[in-house]
């Protein structure tokens, strides 16, 4: 096999991955060049139908140097591009010496070329790095023929990791956790699945985009800041989240909607007040995401019980969380708020009916004036192997 | 003398007490009917030439009932009035029933009026009722004939607390603290001033009153939502204020502006991060709130040290300590953004020069449309007798 290869020869894969939504939140690194972290986390992956990466990753003898391509534009190889593909060489390497017929062509001594596209707006705050890294890793994976079903997936997302904390946990889909591990090296900080999306399929989200998503602080500087100056933030690491995994493990098991949302309420809103007792403080949630917050608290209340639930990343957008089933008592009601905003058709809109709700005016023109368009999704699978020979057109456009 | 009243006599006398303003925050009550705190704080008392409240408490053997008339308008007895009064009145009993040659009236059998006035505009969100039950209480204690002097002060401390917790606070001026105490009746837990205004004449303060200066959750709400479902708040109390409390302490004793301004801010983002950790999370801080924290940021970066600080109640405004020295590097900077608004005439703004800086768009235009008005004042003394006769214009006006 590796006789016949010819020096224009090129060997491609393709995958996309998913974005994930953190319900408990990473925050803070006990390693920064290792992206380890102080706490474990947990998210849901979102389905690839509305949000996706989709990257193919390439080699030949007739590449000259490593490339990135990113939404069409070359970018220059970062650090963090460099020491995924790397460790994703070594691993190749490895194969290839203990390749005794010589069957495997050198890839691991070839350029590669990346080529990266997001299906969503880049500047809509949401955590594009996460399915970057875990697209990139799983394609480069592919396409070295590394071991990618879901027991060998754990040191892949140890390399994941590397590029972005967050993106080892969008090397899987549906409900997944990710252990903070304790060894220094990090060799035992990886992302598991808890359950594929099909054992609890009727999750939705509700994506405010806000109109001024840029934000002050990136999430790398604010988690330093965080970890240096608030008082509170070790406390929270060691004391309060190894219980909320725990209830938030349990609650998605059981498919307790109350459950998941009161704890995804509750540790957005602690991760936010460490972000506020930071010097300087750090105010990632706006007047939109206090009316988002508001509204989520008066569809519960007329629900009698919690049928929709906030988190908010380190941004001001808000994600809210519902069953199918209450769409229309949920997404319905700022659907009523947001009908003039983008995001509303398409299949997914198709099915939710406004609802009327009766809202304080500061509350709705907060709503109105900080939301800038909305995105429906739910919750999805893993990474897709979309083959060799991918087409180039971004995922679910 | 008791033979020689008459039915018609009117007996009074009048004081003023100062607004006080907590550095190190009251947040959280062990005890709701006593107003028994979870931990201690410490506050600075604000010039009543600036802000103060005016009681006049009088009575009189012809008075039909107790009654309460605030700003002139005739209000209900609240149940707190009503525990303060009952508690004078049995310190005015001890002394009657003391009293050998039975020459002091029987004051503690007649009804009582309390007239009383705020010099400064009530919907602007400053605490009106830590004066207002300081003056209460002084102004009884001193028509009753109660000892007032500094050490006696402590048992009023503690009957003010039953009014307002803050209120045992504002019985004195300048630098002073308030020990929660450990008792369960609360005998222990009361005011103390640490140093009067003229150990540290020097501090200033700049108050922006917020356009919306109304509270969703009001503070004995709020604290009670924060005790029963944050899971920072315990935290707080038992391991950081209490250091918090000897460094202020250290800090003010050495007047030492940076370490009390760095405490100051530091304290006041780790009230509001507990708020926020609170189910469903209080946000009493805006917009122009973050646009304050921001200025200030940028005032200590610009001087190369710690030169301004602020601190938030449970509201929007921002009460922004400096030094008499530096006013014009930090009251400055706010004249010059802000200086179509009221409050910069007057004594104290005469001697403020507008110090431009160069700030972000969206930060000066929070600032602008969130900020109603200012008000300038410095630290002051404790309440002050202003005579049995006092006329009845409220202070400083």
């Amino acid at each position: 096999m590796f006789s016949e290869e010819s020096q224009d020869d090129v060997f491609s894969a393709t995958v996309t991955a998913p974005v994930n939504i953190a319900v408990i939140k990473y925050w803070g690194k006990r390693d920064v060049a290792l992206n380890l972290p102080t706490n474990s986390s947990f998210s849901v992956s979102l389905s690839q139908s509305d949000l996706c990466t989709r990257t193919t990753a390439s080699c030949s003898r007739s590449y000259s140097h490593d490339e990135l391509i990113l939404n069409d534009e070359p970018c220059e190889f970062s650090a963090k591009y460099r020491t995924c593909i790397d460790e994703l060489r070594a691993l190749r390497r490895t194969l290839e010496a203990d390749d005794d017929d010589d069957s495997l062509p050198p890839l691991s001594s070839y350029a590669v070329r990346i080529e990266t596209w997001n299906n969503f707006p880049t500047a809509s705050g949401l955590a594009s790095s996460a399915s970057g890294f875990a697209a990139l890793v799983r394609a480069v994976a592919n396409l070295y023929g590394l071991p990618t079903q879901q027991a060998a997936a754990a040191p892949l997302s140890r390399i994941a990791r590397l590029g972005s904390g967050s993106a080892c946990r969008s090397l899987f889909g549906g409900y997944v956790g990710w252990r903070m591990g304790a060894r220094p090296d990090g060799a035992d900080s990886e992302a598991y699945q808890l359950a594929p999306a099909s054992h609890w399929p009727e999750m939705r989200m509700l994506v405010l985009v806000s109109r001024d998503s840029k934000k002050d602080v990136s999430s790398t500087r604010g988690m330093q800041i965080t970890v240096r100056t608030s008082d509170m933030f070790a406390y929270r690491a060691a004391n309060l989240v190894p219980e909320r995994m725990r209830q938030m493990e349990e609650a998605v098991a059981a498919r307790d909607f109350a459950a998941f949302g009161r704890l995804a309420m509750k540790d957005s809103n602690s991760f936010h007040a460490l972000c506020l007792d930071s010097e300087p403080p750090i105010f990632y949630m706006d007047g939109s995401s206090r009316a988002a917050v508001t509204v989520v608290g008066r569809i519960n209340e007329a629900a009698g019980e919690i049928i929709a639930a906030y988190t908010f990343d380190a941004g001001p957008n808000a994600v809210i969380f519902y069953l199918h089933r209450n769409r229309h008592r949920v997404a319905g009601v700022f659907r009523s708020l947001l009908s003039e905003k983008q995001g509303w058709a398409g299949e997914r809109g198709a099915t939710i009916q406004p609802s009327a709700m009766d809202l304080d005016h500061g509350t709705v023109s907060r709503l109105r004036s900080g939301v800038k368009r909305v995105i429906l999704t739910a919750v999805g699978e893993g990474p897709v192997d979309v083959g060799v020979a991918g087409r180039r057109e971004p995922c679910g456009l």
